[in-house]
């Protein structure tokens, strides 16, 4: 498989890296949304949240507040986004699960925002239905 | 304290909720960004990423992957975006650590995007040695 995150998590090509262990690189984003933007890859391939192990996926997020709390503490950080991204409907362009880490800053350009709309009676309780049903 | 999230957390004012147990609530946001937005929060208060014991951090992500799970099959959702945000900058309005879950459809007015920078390669090294330091 032809997958740039398995080289770059693996070593094969270089990277910007911040850290690595055994299962994870985080390392900067070499298209950055802005200053500070990093990622976090599983070394393994795993297309995205689905897929990962659990036992991965409970590493991911203490070694983003890890991070998170460095990103923060070595640049002064007063915002920071984390977000992960699932199908190409959802942003996602390489198809191996990466945490990004956003660091944000008084006027960027950075867009994470959303009409907030109203949650429908009748929505609410077909989602519930639907979804409790298989939780 | 008089913060809304612990109160919904804790039951005291109620919630579309999807799933519950000690430690999280998972409901759906009341003012959701797309059919099906999801809320996690842990029923204690911490206020964002850098507050948030290990345990929990450990536990928020494998929790996130199986309702991710849910909402993709009950929805046949092709997109789905996980977001946290710490910090106003960042788009964060309640100080109650919570991962969004964030349902995408075509043609849906969900803003995540930027406009990818460069990785500057002077910033690429005051960047690495300020933040490996610390980690």
């Amino acid at each position: 498989m032809d997958c740039i995150f398995c080289k770059i998590a693996n070593g094969e090509i270089p990277s910007a890296t911040l850290y690595e262990d055994e299962d994870f690189r985080v390392m900067l984003d070499i298209g950055p949304a802005s200053f500070g933007h990093a990622l976090i890859l599983p070394k393994k391939h795993y297309a995205d949240i689905y897929e990962l192990p659990d036992e991965l996926a409970s590493r991911v997020m203490v070694l983003a507040k890890k991070v998170a709390g460095a990103l923060k503490q070595a640049l002064k950080l007063e915002g920071l986004n984390l977000l992960q991204n699932n199908g190409s409907l959802a942003g996602q362009t390489v198809y191996h699960f990466h945490l990004h880490l956003i660091p944000r800053y008084q006027g960027d350009e950075v867009g994470l925002t959303w009409k907030p709309g109203e949650l429908q009676d009748k929505d609410r309780e077909v989602i519930i239905e639907k979804v409790t049903a298989l939780l």
